[in-house]
């Protein structure tokens, strides 16, 4: 019940563990088809360009960046938390200007300051932004962030690596030009895979470069040399036939629950999480409206070793909860509610053994209540 | 037994199937002490600096190149199959020159030609060749290359995909500054990962760099955070868990069977698919000084649809074998005998599912013959 990766349920880790094919094998080729299929499902859209990176959100990441942006462009990045800092990094190593627009840690993007940040930088080329931000566990307002991106000309690249089927993410209504995600979090699928998607106004981007890509890796012309529609599946780079093979069944469970029905489960078992947790007398770092369901930031109580409690939980209830980064560390518990660790038990060992270590260590909390009142939540 | 992914031995696809826990659990920092550590004896090196690369064999070539490498740099890059053509591309990509020494696809790279190449060219700060060119099944002199390298004060890039734990390769030995490799050839593990190792040499380099690693995912500055020794394992990315279980399990069974018994396994089945191969009135099309025991090119016999004979031994005989590449395009069949492919029962279904499809087909072959010489290769 960390920040990712989430539990894998059984279904993934034996697909994963089927013999390995060739990876230019027509029945391979086949269920990359599907792949890319399920993928257009779980992120709402129709982009063709909808593809695995063959490696993790960090590569998803850098996929977006190298291949939209170009030495000398402006990126507005838009940073409330770890991987706003990151998407800075992505755009210096290109040669190009980052322009932030900051946040404070735990608050969502402020669309007003992204507004008067567009204004004073007509010539900005793109909007990148968190959508959920893994590190605080606030959700910006995408569809907001991007109309206003648009209105100023701009593309928009969306990180979803914790978002993607856990919380409503809408990629083409949305109009998102760019997004990326990971297969840990919420799909529940083992890590090392990036989704990827850009819609035809980035493809045109992509395909009107002056300059070459920098990475070979992630260079999509060549990608889609073997991903693409109608692709002579010419090789390109070995993929990952395994980790295909889980993801592939990750997104079959992702379609048989339904992406809505997924959502509405994330939500329920966070709610249930939050009775349990206020009832215990702690709280939450970001404010209700923007809280995300998948990743519970808990603010820790006075006067307690939080590396401690995290040992403990671990060691003693084999239950991993995450710590806090930057300028929330030491300040908050990160506590995973994603994909198959999102159920009610989970629920019920974390509150209960949190309550358990806390109270030992002499925490000032309320005993005895915290379960009942997350049991309650979930039957209403 | 194509080019790979090799098979993949019950053992390792049983490992990737464990279930998936935090990439930041002691557990799991105990086990990539240990897939360093094997690393280290498969490459035969003490370098500090040997880990895997949370991506495919390109990446970890990108890996290689982009900390190397700067903007301006000259690079002299030895091309004699597909591999050089992509190390090329990596060059040009950072903004360096590639200089580059060329030989006819199927030979070794030419001692003669690099040292001429350094004599015109005494600013080259870096040689990189293929060890084990898995295009064309030609191996090069690595050692050799390397010397001529450093007498000239160049660092060296070495391609060991295909070769590592299928024919000797001596990291320390050879002085090898930097190498890359990939899980799916003769570790006989599922494609995904590349192991990567750098001497004090290279990192003293990637240490005195004027600019950033262009990659922020490859920047072994950071990549070293997680994964360098005594490092705090601070978050870097999120490592692909399973898909290093899988590898630690490979490590395990390349330390049980020996290294050097596993070059011999490598050199002995080759010898009696050749054996059969020759029989039948088939050639190689690489000298036999210079052959990839694991990667054998064969020469098409001529009037035969090449590609409807790969096409019926997959359908037929459930066998895959791989299509020449680039200007041994439609001339030579790829059959690798890599790792858990590597083996008797692998030769026989090839030689006799080959004859039985080339027979019918109505080449001009030798019949009935292949099977018995190579089981005489085999037991003498």
């Amino acid at each position: 019940m960390g920040p990712g990766p989430s539990d894998v349920h059984p279904r993934i880790t034996a697909a994963m563990a089927r013999p390995t094919i060739g990876h230019l094998d027509p029945v391979f080729v086949g269920m990359m088809d599907q792949v890319k299929e399920m993928l257009q499902y779980a992120f709402a859209t129709q982009n063709t360009l909808t593809i695995p990176v063959s490696a993790p959100g960090s590569a998803g990441m850098e996929s977006c960046f190298v291949n939209l942006v170009e030495p000398g462009d402006k990126v507005v990045v838009c940073q409330n938390g770890v991987f706003g800092g990151r998407m800075k990094e992505n755009v210096e190593r290109i040669g190009a200007t980052a322009i932030m627009v900051e946040d404070e840690w735990g608050k969502p993007v402020d669309p007003n300051k992204l507004e008067e940040t567009l204004k004073s930088f007509p010539d900005a080329k793109i909007v990148a932004f968190v959508h959920a931000e893994t590190s605080t566990g606030a959700q910006s307002d995408a569809k907001t962030l991007c109309e206003i991106a648009h209105k100023h000309d701009c593309l928009t690249i969306v990180d979803a690596v914790t978002s993607l089927g856990g919380s409503e993410l809408l990629v083409d209504d949305w109009e998102i030009d760019a997004i990326y995600s990971g297969t840990q979090k919420c799909l529940s699928c083992t890590p090392g895979i990036s989704p990827v998607s850009f819609n035809d106004r980035a493809v045109e981007v992509i395909k009107n470069r002056h300059t070459k890509v920098q990475s070979w890796f992630l260079d999509t012309n060549l990608v889609m040399g073997y991903w693409g529609p109608n692709a002579a599946r010419a090789y390109h780079h070995t993929a990952p036939i395994n980790a295909l093979y889980a993801l592939h069944e990750a997104l079959v469970m992702l379609q048989e629950e339904g992406i809505k029905n997924s959502w509405q489960r994330h939500m329920d078992n966070h709610l249930a999480l939050r009775a349990g947790i206020e009832a215990m007398g702690l709280s939450f770092v970001v404010d209700e409206p923007h809280r995300l369901p998948q990743l519970n930031s808990v603010t820790i109580p006075d006067g307690v070793d939080e590396a401690q409690v995290r040992s403990r939980l671990l060691t003693e209830f084999n239950l991993e909860i995450g710590a806090g980064l930057g300028s929330l560390a030491g300040k908050v518990w990160r506590i995973g509610l994603m994909g198959h660790s999102s159920r009610a038990e989970n629920i019920f060992l974390c509150l209960s053994s949190l309550e358990a270590v806390l109270n030992e260590m002499g925490a000032d909390i309320n005993t005895g209540v915290a379960l009942s009142a997350a049991q309650k939540q979930l039957s209403s």
